[in-house]
């Protein structure tokens, strides 16, 4: 007995001692719940968090709290001053020819409607290209109505050119003297539920009231368009702005043991839309960087220190990926990496190294292969908040999630936990950390890229 | 070049001349365009129809004017008295531990909350077992909130049991002191949009606020509340009660060659839950039926007559059931069908006829079979509105949907036209034109039925 008890005890300490290859790491995070841990822990005691607002201060205080319980180092707040852009009340309805309440949503930086709400005749533009061909001056007390033909696609790639009548349509529309402007919710569902996201009005340009009707009413107000008859709707918008608000980023590091081989960046953002609980956008994000950060910790001191970043003030293009750049641009990063597109599984790699780090991207495929991520020869851009530092010139990685129920999603108030799959999410932690076991002790510098 | 003219011309009365068998009938109906334009005209052009308002006296002009246009007979409307609940303003939110607002909805026939919402502890019930165990008083001030574990069934019964919750689960939480009781809506799905649906308070039990929290909206208070702190809830509903409301039935026929042989009588219901447009509950269900029934009428006059019935006020157990019974009873009926469970593709059939009938239950077997549809010993029941001929001994046969989905959308906001599968919906159609086609023109008398 005492035996059998003594050989546990070795085989427990041989593994223990054992070199932990990115391969063991990897296999090992298959089992991880540090991620959902997170995810669940600022879903449901945070919640939605709006940048700049006091929700998005209260998630920096858990972050904080969360990430020197995990034992990283060196974790603090780090913030930055912004205007804030507050919902308020919204509703919508069609007067006529049939009346019918719409579910829609202001888009962030729309202008408010009077106090009653305004009421005015649709002029609908199937594409945003129609609605740049309408004349100057022919919106004048009209709303327009943009729709468009998103499809969901595997890689995301249809909200690029699709997302252009969110972000630009409402300059276009408040330029040729609209009233207001509705759009087609940027998004793949069929839910009665709008898709938020941020919008902005050129300077000059007087911002107008702006905001997204649910697909299915886009739909519907589409079926009644085609009737012939002229379409009223009434719109009620009570969005404030705030002129001194406050974000951050929220930081902690595993310690390399090497200060020369540099920094690598890794994170996601921490603020969301506000409708939803921000799940897969991007609780998903910081929670899947943080817990393969913490796997390499715990395997033994790395080479590389690795710096994750839960960035503030993403969704509204603020001031958190800017802040971090101005105040960290003198140190030696070295690599970069960044997980905003959920957490469904990862299905393809990019990578953007110099090119003295080939044998690293050899060693990337042959990990991750067996994950069923395909080293791919296509570009590599990180996210919104990293992208200062890849403009820069640092090396950076994608790790591709499939993004085909993303906007199904994306800025809803269905963004919930319940949409997280557990097993995907653990897919993610295993490839990150694969890949940060790979890059945080590789010999190879990883050079600089244009 | 006349010859071949000539030739088709006389093809062409060939074919209208031929007799139209129930499987030419229902292969036909595969291309039906008819029901489509029901739905989508009654979700469009009406949208809403809450039993007893005047959305539901539109919906019921609207459908008058349309079964006139589709040259049924007899064309009526029926009205009948009772009083209407109203939906107001409805909002809620965690107060503590953790803020979150909450999507929600009043049940029908909930009381209203001060004007000014109120503010309580929160009290949790896993299954409606767990409230009923409650001490009688043990609610005093508090806020009830039950959940249950419904799963998506085929046939649709797991709402019978789980359905309870919102049956008779307010008059419980009443019944022993509570303030107002929440729970988790009656569905399957995992979007923020709460489910709709009727409760009743038992006389001499005074009605308090009740209403339903989206799916994700209940797990996550599930969440909190396994944190162990107290949790207390904000809630404003504002509904109302009119004593003085109309609803009633819009009647078509198709008149039958042979008065004795009695009426067949099939239809759905009008009137819907006021969050979505009431698509698949139930617009659907009268497209199909009076679609089928314009499909016999085209081919030809059948021997018995085809009454379709589009009742008003079922989601609320309101008068358009009963007041069909009390003006009508006297007459002949000898069959009965009612579609209100979406329009999914109709995987069985059941039959309760009388013993003479078997001979008709075998064609009917062997017409359907080609649609997947299988014929199965069950039993029979009809919708709601038809339960006081059923019950009365009128013979009765169920064509059942596949109900998987239907417990997303029940009675939520996402109940609209783009949840319609037109190849679905066309199935139906085939199905219940092959079952009128036979029934309407048996030999065979159907018997009585107890
Ligand atoms: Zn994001
Ligand atoms: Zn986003
Ligand atoms: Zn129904
Ligand atoms: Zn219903």
């Amino acid at each position: 007995m005492k035996k059998l008890i003594l050989l546990a005890l070795c085989a427990s300490t041989a593994a223990v001692a054992a070199p932990a290859t990115p391969e063991a790491l990897r296999d090992a995070a298959l089992k991880d719940d540090v991620a959902w841990e997170i995810t669940e822990g600022l879903t449901t005691e945070v919640g939605p968090r709006l940048a700049g607002t006091e929700a998005e201060a209260r998630a920096r205080a858990w972050s904080a709290k969360k990430l020197k319980a995990l034992g990283f180092s060196n974790v603090r707040i780090e913030t930055c001053d912004m205007p804030v852009w507050r919902r308020g009340a919204e509703s919508g309805e069609i007067i006529a020819p049939f009346p019918a309440r719409l579910a829609l949503t202001a888009l962030g930086n729309s202008a408010a409607t009077p106090a009653g709400g305004l009421e005015a005749e649709i002029v609908y533009f199937p594409t945003l290209a129609d609605l740049e061909a309408a004349k100057d001056g022919s919106l004048k007390g009209k709303i327009a109505f943009v729709s468009h033909a998103m499809r969901p696609t595997q890689d995301g790639s249809s909200y690029g050119p699709f997302g252009q009548a969110r972000r630009i349509g409402p300059n276009i529309a408040a330029q040729k003297g609209a009233t207001a402007i509705v759009i087609r919710s940027i998004g793949t569902d069929h839910h009665r539920n709008p898709h938020a996201g941020n919008t902005a009005f050129a300077a000059g340009v007087t911002p107008i009231p702006a905001a997204a009707l649910s697909i299915p009413d886009a739909e519907n107000l589409e079926r009644i368009l085609a009737r012939g008859k002229p379409v009223r709707m009434k719109l009620l918008l009570t969005p404030t702005f705030d002129a001194r608000g406050q974000s951050g980023n929220v930081i902690a590091e595993v310690p390399g043991s090497d200060p020369k081989a540099g920094i690598i960046v890794i994170g996601g953002h921490l603020d969301s839309w506000d409708l939803g609980t921000g799940a897969i956008d991007d609780a998903t994000g910081v929670a899947i960087t943080a817990a393969a950060a913490k796997r390499i910790m715990a395997a033994g001191q790395p080479r590389r220190t690795i710096r994750v970043v839960w960035f503030g003030a993403e969704e509204v293009a603020g001031c958190g990926g800017p802040s971090y750049y101005e105040r960290h641009k003198a140190e030696r990063h070295v690599l970069t990496a960044e997980s905003d597109f959920g957490a469904d599984r990862i299905w393809s790699v990019t990578a953007k190294l110099g090119a003295g780090a080939k044998p690293v991207e050899a060693r990337l495929s042959s990990v991750l292969a067996p994950l069923g991520i395909a080293f791919e020869a296509g570009e590599a851009h990180g996210g919104a908040d990293i992208s200062p530092l890849v403009e820069a010139g640092v090396p950076v990685i994608d790790l591709h999630q499939d993004g085909t129920r993303y906007f199904d999603l994306h800025h809803t108030p269905d963004d919930t936990l319940d949409k997280v799959d557990p097993e995907a999410l653990r897919q993610n932690v295993a490839a990150w950390t694969a890949m940060l076991a790979i890059a945080a002790n590789a010999a190879e510098d990883f050079g600089r890229v244009e």
